[in-house]
């Protein structure tokens, strides 16, 4: 180490260690790695035995050439520049933009004055009306649009959330593995702990509620000041979509325990199987059937303008909606969000576009039902494409694809692959899927990554290229692979 | 409180207390009671003495009807409706927008590929060229385009870096007093320590370089581990703008106490006297004159489109850009940054238009050159006129306006406002406040929100708002309110 090193003020040693000790494969080293194939092959299209990089290491619809619903991006364009809607330019603007896209676009601005204006640091409230809107008629019951807040995508809302909760390094948050990593990074940000629930693999990641009990117990035992459960439904990784009863089990388990009930629902529209159920909704029928029973329940619930048929990630839409929170609480949570002002106005614009999208008899109605079918349709048949690969690779499993936009199959790999990867200083499942990016191009993310019962192996893909010449590859790959190092 | 309450996972007395601890005024209690006076005047026009609320507690032009500049705007608009490019919908378009802002919306759209994707964590690549150059045309030493990080606006860097270098409990950082109160909230929720040095009021709030020694002496003989100075030039909320002699003064400073130099330029283009020279600048200055004396310093700066001429707070657009950052420290805020995914993406090409406004001979470029000379002679002059206006006013004094948004003028209080307010539970600034926004609408923030000297009292007005009406009305009440207090 040179002098000069040794007199700065920082160095890894003296950082905060809370930031070193958080995780976040989606983009750790191997789409790193990709990121820089992705660069060889633009100075070279020669340079590696394919001619593009599929990131399917993350759920980014559009980077997969997805296309935008035509509705949502007429009215974001025509918000960015009001004055195409001055007398002057109207007439040129209607050669462009359908009627109801004008008159959205109108009301959304006199909603917010501008969208390079600071919003509430909540959210506008007119747009936070209707939100409440939609979850009212998606649930049958009443919501409250001062209980609603705006986010910058859920991930900002599930930071907000876990801020408040982690009140000692003693704080346990109950999570399920494997998971999304955005919770056990902001865990370890907060120096709280991660208190790990399994889902069941063999029944289609199901949640047992049993477990929940034991595992509560074991953390309490442990002297673990247990303060919340986090659920992702539909699954990330999994795919898994909770069936009503498994919900109403969970709201009771809480109910009981008393504690936050986190409900990340940002795949609410990314179902195959069955029909989304919020817990708002269950937890309300709860309250109905048994009245005073289950007032006690805090529930916080995510949504988001990234994933569904939106897929509008880089937008940084997103909302959460507090049930049964203390008021001194929510207060605190405001407190906090305000520090950063506001999220992006645009995206709350968007927000308010996704709860409320053209209806019938409106001019943009067919073709926006027509685009979310097709995207619907399109992930439901991919899904299915690449379940049925995994079928012909060998000692690859998947559950059937049930939601959301990921399959997460796991990979009986032969002992040697063990042996190879340690002298890398990698699992297996990381040696696999660097192993599946230098020869595909195909960049997934090691199962390792989420969290997997010892001794499995699994990876995450999304299903969103298009195409199927790259699930081909992956098929071909693995044949290869299992045959250089079958025992 | 009822069992029901008690029976809730938390409640103020169990949740984080760093969160508790955060204090920011610019939204605190007055915010939220000029938020409601705007709601009462909403539902019923006469509830108050006055017909609208100015709020002049926050620098948000365009919700004082700034207008946004225009190619801007045509570019974020062209962009997020990608199909206004195609060639059926050109002519039309041609009609709506200049030559040079379909040019830029294409090469911006092939450099993020859509608004709507997720992009690179740190931002995406070319437009953080544009970035690199920017600073390169400013300062007149070339700027590396991967230690440049865009963000959603400067708040959300400035949240990375101290989030970075809080090591423990016992890290301190260096803040100027009076102060833009994120710093405060940030180290709060970081449970680190802010370190204070006074600004001097009497030399046109200039900062003390002999100050900041005695300062660390202290805090280090507290057993503080010092680790940052931070920074805010053009000044928040003082205005005050750092000649480059004082630059140069804390920059040896942080040099030879190793300290990391947080440099908060934002209000970068908001000078009226003297010119900008940034932090950068003066460091490659010393390294130039002196080889080898200055390597060891880490700056970091940041910058925002939230501000300037710019003015799209709403729109969350920023970036900091690394000199001398250890590469392991870079990989963790890289790792940091990337656990929210990335800042949003039209905020993003935002920045780029910011860097890369149109050129002498574009289209766009008259256009532009006047709506920027227009705001910034708008700001100045409605300065000036603030300034004169506090002269009018018994026992308040303000420094000549130099730049930033805001003006901080010391007000002396007749000891009997002491007595009222403190049977209010309030600073005699806070009530002065407080009885301002009741009288005549105008929302400011009181100088405790900030930090002043024990026994002086402030206020931070910003000068966004059009017309001087809302001027008169503040000098009318500061003389009813004087008259009725009076020793």
């Amino acid at each position: 180490m040179s002098s000069t090193l040794q007199l700065r003020s920082l160095n890894y040693d003296n950082i905060n260690p809370h930031v070193k000790a958080a995780k976040y494969a989606v983009r750790g080293e191997l789409a790193v790695k990709a990121e820089s194939i992705r660069r060889e092959l633009e100075q070279n299209p020669s340079s590696h035995p394919f001619d593009h990089v599929i990131f399917a290491n993350i759920g980014n619809p559009q980077q997969l050439d997805q296309k935008p619903i035509t509705f949502f991006r007429q009215v974001l364009s025509l918000i960015q520049y009001p004055d195409l809607l001055e007398e002057a330019n109207l007439e040129a603007a209607k050669q462009l933009y359908p009627e109801d896209a004008l008159e959205r676009a109108k009301w959304l601005l006199k909603s917010v004055k501008s969208v390079g204006a600071y919003s509430h640091s909540q959210g506008a409230p007119p747009l936070r009306d209707s939100v409440a809107k939609y979850i009212e008629q998606r649930d049958g019951y009443p919501a409250d649009p001062d209980s609603i807040f705006l986010t910058a995508g859920a991930s900002s809302g599930v930071n907000t959330l876990l801020h408040v909760i982690a009140a000692s390094p003693n704080t346990g948050v109950m999570i399920p593995i494997p998971q999304y990593p955005l919770y056990t990074a902001t865990l370890a940000l907060l120096n709280a702990k991660p208190v790990e629930y399994f889902l069941e693999e063999p029944s289609a990641w199901s949640t047992k509620v049993d477990d929940l009990y034991t595992v509560l117990e074991k953390a309490e035992t442990e002297g673990t000041d247990v303060r919340c459960i986090c659920v992702i439904n539909p699954g990330n990784p999994t795919g898994a979509s909770l069936p009503y009863d498994s919900i109403a089990d969970i709201i009771k388990f809480a109910a009981e325990k008393k504690l936050v009930v986190m409900a990340d629902e940002v795949y609410q529209t990314n179902v195959f199987i069955g029909e989304f159920v919020s817990f708002k909704k269950v937890l309300r029928d709860l309250q109905k059937k048994e009245p005073g029973k289950y007032e006690n329940v805090e529930l916080v619930s995510f949504h988001s303008t990234s994933k569904g048929m939106v897929g509008e990630c880089g937008q940084r839409g997103g909302y959460f909606e507090l049930v049964g929170f203390d008021p001194k609480v929510v207060a605190e949570i405001y407190k906090f969000v305000s520090i950063s002002l506001c999220p992006p106005v645009s995206g709350q614009c968007l927000v308010e576009l996704m709860v409320n999208p053209p209806k019938e008899g409106e001019p943009s109605h067919s073709l926006y039902k027509k685009e979310f079918n097709d995207i619907y349709n399109g992930l439901k048949t991919r899904a299915y494409a690449l379940h049925d690969a995994f079928k012909q690779m060998e000692g690859v499993e998947g559950q059937d694809p049930q939601g959301a936009m990921y399959m997460f199959p796991t990979i009986k790999l032969p002992q040697k692959v063990g042996e190879v990867a340690k002298e890398q200083g990698r699992k297996p499942d990381e040696f696999y899927c660097m192993e599946l990016l230098k020869a595909t191009g195909v960049c997934v993310v090691p199962g390792s990554g989420f969290g997997q019962v010892e001794g499995t192996w699994h990876f995450r893909t999304t299903f969103l290229a298009p195409g199927t010449d790259w699930v081909g590859r992956i098929v071909r790959f693995h044949k290869e692979f299992m045959e250089k190092y079958r025992d």
